[in-house]
């Protein structure tokens, strides 16, 4: 794997951007090996992936933020993050008590498959430490009581673990915790939650049981970012499985693990690969 | 095709109901064509569909109602509907402006697939006039004022063509005017909706400019029976399509076209085949 | 509806491609509306279709071809087509006896979803003929004798249709004959067939029937270039739909139907939207 | 979980069948749970699978295998197969190199999600042995050497271990070896393998590269029971994914492996539930 620099921009849609920026990396010996650009007519907006090779390029990697900044954030009205493909996300995984999100994840990171660091899991339960035992990754719990009372006592906890283990990212793995807005500000668009049904419909607590209830013949689950607003953050992915009426509560919630594992998995590998820029509270997913 | 009698059951689960009809019915020299059956466990309801052929059955096909409400349907408080496959279901179809469900339906009906007959289409608009003079089907037209100041008046008016044309079934292809109550309690469970959305999301008006606003991945169509309750009737079929952030809602619409009028035909042609038995809201559809 | 040009092409990937042609376009003042590029990194090749509007465009149109061959064709080893949004494609449809796919095809022209012109519809049989009066599209019929004697003699009359009528590209909606090598050389990557198996699976006659045989418990439909090796040529669409073994060889050909159709038309869209670049019997399909 | 039996059979079709069979269950005091049956009029063979509480059946557990075959197997030429929900399916799992497979079918089985035992694993490589180790089941590596000279000693130690451990089921995770004629015939419709791709299209080796190859826009994967014709046997389940032309071989195999690991596990798991019959290589999968 060479070292590339991964851009990631969006901006008011202006002619010549593409051109000025592909020759910017090509006239500083950059050797593009990525580009996917995507304009959205309804709103004028630019949004754009580029990732090159650093071998040749000119400018020095920690000079690189600076060039672009001067040379068209500015100028463009532009907003990007700017990422280094050797420098792997360092991702946190919360769990409650069901393993199936958990094990998928744990599988493709043993596997190799994906270019992440998984350095702690963190649970309100002890149920899986198991799990965690078996893939040799600390695991931390810390119960919230039912009155709530020591919410920002845990979140303090938790906070200062993330911080410790340089945690970039959070997989709410079936979380089932609401998370804390200070938390949430501390990682925007960081935090990937899979909820259980096809949002927007069947927000909230038991979505399979509302599924069943409303006789619906199709089910889903939705990948997303965590904002303020429960379950209504930027989607990332979503898929669904076709169901019959001889389907009860439980056997949605087995079909659905299967849905809630592949699309949780989707939308980290997008997140890890860098190929996922957030706007207007949606998302658009490079290829 | 051999005459054939169908019957479509509900009632309490006990033991030995598949047992006794069927034996009723081969006691009789009835050759079964088909028999499915369905026990809702939760509900300790029991269903079945059963079919069978005429030709040597000793019970004269207008006394079969009878014994079965003397023989089962008291004792097992069963209700029941009694069809035969010979007495083609007539199926009026309401449109508004748009084309591409009427033709999918019409094309499938000039083809012969379906056991039916379609004796008028039913518009508050001009627009597809021509479409109903192609396959020379009557066409008939009440506007509704905006103040909905006639919509008494043109109920009483559809329900006398209703009548006259003896209409068993209707089907709302993208008919953009709410249904009456009236007109809902004379066709209970036989008015088929086609709602541009995967409901319960996005009821409503303008479902797609909802799913773009919301930033799905994927959008559906949903066909359902007609209730009171608006977008709310029990859900017969639903199909979804994988969309992007280089969706528009303008490219959502046409997507959706696609989406509606192929689970709208594969919710008529379930109810044609008399393969829907609807309870607490819900569908059981036989295979 | 704005003028615009289209342009489709393929090189050698090298750097700066994409800037020196939004470059020149941009300094043209045309207005870019499209731009996607692909480059496949296995093959070293570069894949481009970018659209801009004509209003203020420096150069002429007729004199774009020109520009396009001197400034970069050559230079670039590029091989390249240059449409124009207010040419459309003059397009013949081929059918035998089954009329699902004409009608879907003939519902959308109708409808106005196509920027194109049906000047002709050609058979091999009589059956048809009552679904092109109903669109009042001229109908012609050539038998092909079951020894095939006659097979140079229809190639022929059908050329000078074609030629008559100014034909660019051919849909075969289940037409159910060979297609002849000169007609395919006379339009290549112009010929569109829906094939009804999910191919490689199930090449040539009877594809349900092979497909309940084999016990599949999913079966598909292909659209795809005709070429001269049969039902091998650049795939354009696939889709599927799930069966179980209660399905007959009856009940595929009636579920396929649905299928046939919507791939034909998808692929029919791309093609009249000017999205799809064939290379190397493969198909590069634009968003 | 109550205890019961569960009857899988299939004979000619003939008049009264099911009636005799649900009241030879429930004269003897069995509570029946689950009833499905399946004519093929094409065959004129009728499929049943039937499951009923032991607890009053007056019956003992040891004698209704007699009962059946006495009382209705010789009479209706029937075949038949009986289980018993607390005798729980013996799995060996067979893998090589990859383990996506493997993972997914014991994050199942640790979560509880599976009725069977995995005694152990067998393999021709050490790869997995630290899989294998996290779950703490055997793990057992007969190499077989290139040339292939020692297959008959690796397949008499695999027999042995097998019946030692009382398998009485294998699944093939991905194993990339040819399995002995021997083997097969001892575990007839027992041996379940997973087929990355969409059979039949891309039998044999590296069916994904072969997809990219021929350009396809959808692949797949078939789970299957293994029969000593390759890659032929009667198919349990197949699922696919849509690819498009930006897909290289190397996306295709990761894309490829959730499709495997999801079908494979949904073809055991109808394997355990005893909800498969094969019948003319040809499943019939009970819902």
């Amino acid at each position: 794997m060479k070292p590339t620099a991964i851009l990631l921009l969006h901006c008011p849609d202006k002619q010549g951007i593409i051109s000025e920026v592909t020759k910017f990396i090509t006239d500083n010996k950059g050797n593009i090996v990525y580009l996917d650009q995507y304009v959205d007519r309804e709103d004028g907006m630019f949004f754009m992936r580029i990732e090159w090779e650093l071998e040749n390029f000119l400018i020095p990697r920690d000079k690189i933020d600076d060039f672009i900044t001067t040379l068209y954030a500015q100028r463009y009205g532009m907003e990007f993050n700017l990422y280094f493909n050797d420098e792997k996300p360092r991702m946190a995984i919360f769990v409650s008590k069901m393993s199936h999100c958990l094990y998928d994840l744990l599988a493709r990171y043993k596997a190799g498959e994906w270019n992440v660091d998984i350095p702690c899991i963190v649970s309100n339960h002890e149920d899986l430490r198991y799990v965690a035992d078996q893939f040799d990754i600390p695991y931390y719990v810390w119960s919230i009581k039912k009155d709530h009372s020591n919410v920002d006592e845990v979140e303090k906890a938790e906070m200062e673990l993330l911080e410790k283990e340089k945690v970039t990212s959070i997989v709410l793995a079936r979380y089932m915790q609401i998370i804390t807005d200070n938390m949430i500000k501390a990682y925007p668009n960081k935090i990937i939650n899979i909820h259980h049904s096809f949002l927007p419909a069947f927000k909230g607590a038991k979505p399979y049981h509302q599924a069943w209830e409303r006789g619906v013949k199709i089910i889903g689950a939705t990948s997303h970012y965590v904002t303020a607003d429960l379950d209504a953050g930027p989607i990332i992915e979503q898929d669904v499985a076709r169901i019959t009426h001889k389907d009860t509560p439980e056997s949605l919630v087995l079909k659905g693990k299967d849905l809630e594992k592949i699309v949780l998995s989707r939308a980290v590998t997008k997140h890890i690969e860098r190929k996922i820029l957030t706007y207007h509270n949606k998302t658009v997913i490079f290829s």
